[in-house]
């Protein structure tokens, strides 16, 4: 059956509904679903509310009420399907009886396995790549990232207005006002995972967890990942609430970054020196650019928040997008 | 006679019309002036509307119809008497007849003459500092520049997101974008003078002119200051209108700011190298600092906004107070 008119008209709505502006923008994808009759009346709809929550599949499901033998799923993005899960919206559609899924961006992060082809060995219509570019704008960190087949990268800088992120000596703590420090802990709360070294962790006693204004840490924490071969102790508190730490030796970004896709670490938020947050930049694997200026100035003996990336002219200078952020 | 509730509500009215939004905020500073008849009756008002336009005072006299050999003038800032003119708003009270006069905030400039021994030798009875709190806000610029008995300076600075203004190269030109350049014309034509140094003008090749959108210069430009000791070429394009050129040789920031003071610049915009501007800051002669940041990385090999502070805690940086401006 091809698509009808109410088809597409679902499929705009679940577009809208997918981006309820109490949603968060991540770590989980937001997504829309609405089922439809045979005859293509409205029958429920649902969306993904954030990590925790139900999938926008089975919110729908739920909230149907009646036979859905013959009903169709509109849904924004590929059903999940996960190896490595039990219970997944691909099999929540199937035990439902729905007949027919209409969906619009593929899923093509590593654990997908494809709710296509399970669909159909299962009796279930599939038509794909629906309104995908209207789909597409719903996440568009995501849908970088699995066009460049690696999570995406957003790195966090803090200077001064002179662009230094530690006096001379090193003394570092407080460059950035209240405000960006708890935009910070909303930037870490979206990530999949938070990428530093080792060296700023000891430096900086960082615990990297994401936290409410309360001060107190949220459920979910992002995994850390840390470079570099220093020493850490065990009573570093990055240890404290007992959360998972990945230590990378390697200088290979990309393999690192290859690594945490593997682990369908989607998206990785940087919060590092100098040194790190250089090579990103000059690797070219800076999908998004958070600079936070803070009012004060160091001067030339500071700690230069950017290492050499041998610009010659301003030509060649590295002109990220901005995004204006109130600090 | 003391100050009568008419006095009164006149004064507010007159600084409210002082600061009308169409009235540039310098060089000249913004000044209102209402007439009052004998009984306290509103006779005339009048406000300046900017360099070469007529004073408070006279716009005042101009407006009012019949005699005001009775009158009251009531200005925000002390008339203007000024030992290198001809003509000014003292005389233009006496010759109005004008028996009574009330100012807000006193003149100190080194020009100023002192209106008020003279208005009293004339017969005129002077009320001064009335409201003077009140009036000191309409231009803040010239009250912290009469406080301090120097001119008030503001240092901008364009540098790149990591706080560079060249590349190692020398390369400067257009880091800052189109609006920030047409914020810095305003900004240079509001000022009496512009501080820069002969270094920075032979870099830059620059004409340090206040331009409108159109790319002309307007008919009023700042005198330029250029220090230091290096060549200038008698060709170079700031001396292509014939406006003056102040040249100073010496290295005393603050005998350099007297003379201007003493000279009547009582504001001075600093558009200068790293050099200047972080002298400028040692020395704690900036009042306003003005930051443009562009949209840039060059890398830590580039030429720094601000040399050498020894500073060593971050408790101990410059923490200047930020205006906000959207470039």
């Amino acid at each position: 059956m091809s698509i009808t008119p109410s088809d597409r008209i679902a499929m705009s709505h679940a577009i809208k509904i997918a981006q309820n502006p109490d949603v968060p923008l991540g770590p989980n994808p937001r997504v829309g679903c609405v089922l439809l009759d045979e005859s293509g009346e409205y029958l429920s709809q649902g969306f993904h509310r954030g990590r925790g929550s139900d999938h926008a599949e089975v919110a729908a499901i739920k909230n149907a009420k009646g036979d859905l033998t013959k009903a169709t799923a509109i849904v924004t993005l590929e059903p999940c399907s996960r190896k490595d899960r039990d219970s997944d919206c691909t099999r929540a559609i199937v035990s439902s009886g729905i007949k027919r899924v209409i969906f619009a961006q593929r899923d093509t992060t590593p654990r997908s396995s494809g709710a296509s082809a399970i669909l159909e060995e299962n009796g279930v219509e599939v038509i794909d790549n629906f309104m995908q570019e209207e789909a597409s704008g719903i996440n568009p960190w995501l849908s970088i990232a699995m066009s460049q087949q690696r999570p995406y990268l957003r790195l966090k800088i803090a200077s001064t207005l002179d662009g230094k992120v530690a006096t001379a000596s090193g003394k570092s703590k407080w460059i950035t006002n209240d405000l960006s420090r708890s935009y910070v802990h909303k930037l870490r709360r979206e990530s999949h995972a938070l990428l530093s070294s080792i060296r700023t962790a000891n430096l900086d006693e960082a615990r990297f967890t994401a936290r409410g204004e309360d001060g107190l840490d949220f459920p979910e924490q992002p995994v850390v990942c840390l470079v570099g071969s220093e020493e850490i102790t065990s009573n570093h508190p990055i240890f404290d609430n007992e959360r998972s730490v990945i230590f990378f030796k390697t200088h290979d970004l990309r393999q690192l970054l290859q690594n945490l896709w593997q682990e369908q670490h989607l998206s990785v938020l940087v919060e590092a020196g100098p040194r790190l947050s250089t090579a990103l930049i000059k690797e070219q694997l800076v999908n998004e650019l958070l600079w936070f200026t803070s009012s004060m100035i160091i001067g030339s003996d500071g700690l230069d928040a950017i290492g050499n990336l041998d610009t010659l002219k301003i030509s060649e200078s590295i002109q990220p997008h901005l995004k204006s952020h109130e600090g």
